[in-house]
């Protein structure tokens, strides 16, 4: 069974791309940049102010949502965009990354992970078919297949290994996916560490087996940036123009910009929820630690000709003042602060590509970047 | 000096008043519930959402902004109003109750209260005309003369002794505050403990002295509710009909109704954000434990006829779930909707007194409390 296409090119420019992709729960504009509601909520950020902030999608996580509240529960409440309010497109992870990196005693076996939760020790097992049925259950508009993430460094032979189960987990998950209404969507994860033969070899098996979009998976693990990008050069060119192509927990302004220059179209990082929660700003300038005694006294705001009120219209003083007391609406500014940003930087980009321009983007960027924050006084 | 009156009695119905008080940076309708801005933030509310909520004024903490960002920082950066971007009406306290609760080695003498910071443990000297320096550093628009509050139950002796010292200071509040420019006001504060005799001896002097409005302290410290009354009772009469009553740190629904039913104007307190942060709301059908079970799978709102988006259109089983998992949006939401009640309460009794149908608002507003919660479903 060959899964419909839901994804429109509507520009490329070089290797980026700009686009429309319609979900049951609305149409997402690429670059897409997907802010992260962990537990079904934005980490001190009201759902408007996502909507508010640009952002057409945001990601759940399947780990945290099937331990609390669950997914049965979630379903009997009309799914996770009506139990949330959100009310818009969501993608759902498969779970299996944070299999990985939260839970404890866990085993991967060719069936399925099991682990013991980290909030109440129960044990729970995880396969490619559970995680698609919890992922049906909440309702997700964009699913995604269970897969095995190494973390780097990694021999080739533990890559390998965690690449092949990957693909035999994409057949299952596929297989499970099938009965899913019309319009929903499943992504599979090419897998593959850090070597291009294999990043290739997961690429077009996962092409033959055939999903509504194809993500990579396995970067920003640690690894340097240059092989991070290297990778997606190696991988990219493989993937079909007319699918979606998401790049897993990255990143940076910098890495988004670099990632959408060679055919990224959508990424999601918990950085502008959780730098905001440490005091830091992403501004057109760089990042800004507003914890610095350096803007104690400073009434000028972040950057004075940005759109956004609280950017433009909330003195680095009275932020700083918050971080320091613990406040919480000093996290929560600087979290919708971050948020806007990141939608601001997809949004120049979408427009950049769309008049053949990104290229200037991309040196006028850099060079905001580069120029820094404006001196203290 | 006599200082002129800002306050507009514009309807009274039994003992209850409803009116405006008119400050620089606006007006205020009382009854009027002031939400606690501790350290220049709401806890878990933008300042938007403060004022949507229907709040003509708020309250800054003396103790915690002179201690950080400091008074002489908040001036040169233009004053509270401008400093948060609240932009308007605020009222602060004079710092002694929080010197009291919350710092260390404090130490009353005549002269002035010393202390050790609980943040970085400095000595500081907080006397009257230090009080008032900050406060008008701070740029509220109504400022308290520093008084010593007593912790019921006490001796008779200690609590006259404490009253008198107040008057003292009073005296010495006001000839400090008579240089600030005209429209800012300043407050005496009722002292006596739980002893009639000594509220009324307190509030005689201090009228004598004259203020632009009288407050009631000590008050809400322990004792139970029926003697808080009874002082109220006791000194309301004594107070002059043409200046605003403010009832300090008060307090619980239940406790502001029979309040305004004894001719208070003004409250604050920090419990509509406190218990909200701890999973309470607050409706018309009284206090609900959103951490309780019960409503783990309950698609209803709070309180589905309620004029509050959030009241009106979250499901009970999300704000659960946001309880249980510690989630910053559930105290925010839970904050916001208490505020909101608060004020809806205000403008409840506002209307009521306007309309001379005050009695059977309390009767009404009483009968919602005692039906309690709907059933569990």
């Amino acid at each position: 069974m060959s899964f419909p296409n839901h994804f429109e090119l509507l520009a490329t420019d070089g290797n980026a791309r700009t686009g429309h992709l319609t979900t049951p729960h609305g149409v997402v504009r690429t670059p897409a940049f997907m802010p992260v509601g962990t537990a079904g909520a934005m980490k001190g950020l009201h759902w408007r102010e996502v909507r508010d902030a640009g952002a057409d999608i945001v990601l759940g996580n399947t780990y945290h949502l099937m331990l609390r509240p669950g997914a049965e529960r979630v379903a009997a409440l009309g799914g996770l965009q009506r139990f949330t309010g959100w009310n818009g497109p969501m993608l759902t992870d498969s779970g299996g990354f944070q299999v990985m990196s939260l839970s404890e005693l866990r085993k991967v076996r060719e069936t399925a992970v099991t682990f013991r939760s980290h909030i109440d020790g129960t044990k729970i097992e995880l396969s490619p078919e559970r995680s698609i049925e919890i992922q049906r259950l909440l309702g997700s508009d964009i699913a995604m297949q269970l897969d095995e993430c190494v973390r780097l460094p990694a021999e080739r032979g533990d890559i390998e290994r965690a690449m092949q189960l990957s693909l035999r987990w994409a057949e299952r998950s596929k297989r499970a996916f099938e009965t899913a209404p019309s319009g929903y969507m499943l992504f599979g994860i090419v897998q593959g560490g850090d070597v291009p033969a294999l990043r290739q070899q997961s690429a077009r098996a996962l092409i033959e087996i055939g999903f509504h979009g194809y993500a990579i998976g396995g970067l920003a693990v640690g690894e340097p940036q240059a092989v991070m990008l290297a990778m997606i050069e190696e991988t990219a060119p493989v993937l079909p123009e007319d699918r979606p192509r998401y790049l897993m927990g990255v990143g940076t302004p910098e890495d988004m910009l670099e990632a959408v220059a060679r055919g990224i179209d959508m990424f999601d990082c918990v950085m502008p929820t959780r730098n905001g929660r440490h005091g830091m700003a992403f501004t057109r300038f760089g990042q800004i630690n507003l914890r610095n005694a350096r803007h104690a006294d400073d009434p000028r705001p972040l950057d004075e000709a940005s759109t956004w009120p609280s950017t433009s219209g909330i003195s680095r003083a009275y932020l700083h003042h918050l971080v320091r007391s613990g406040e919480t609406l000093g996290a929560m500014l600087l979290s919708e602060i971050n948020i806007a940003y990141y939608q601001e930087l997809m949004q120049g980009m979408r427009s950049a590509i769309g008049n053949g321009t990104f290229e200037d983007f991309q040196k006028q960027t850099r060079a905001g970047w580069a120029r820094g924050d404006i001196a203290a006084r």
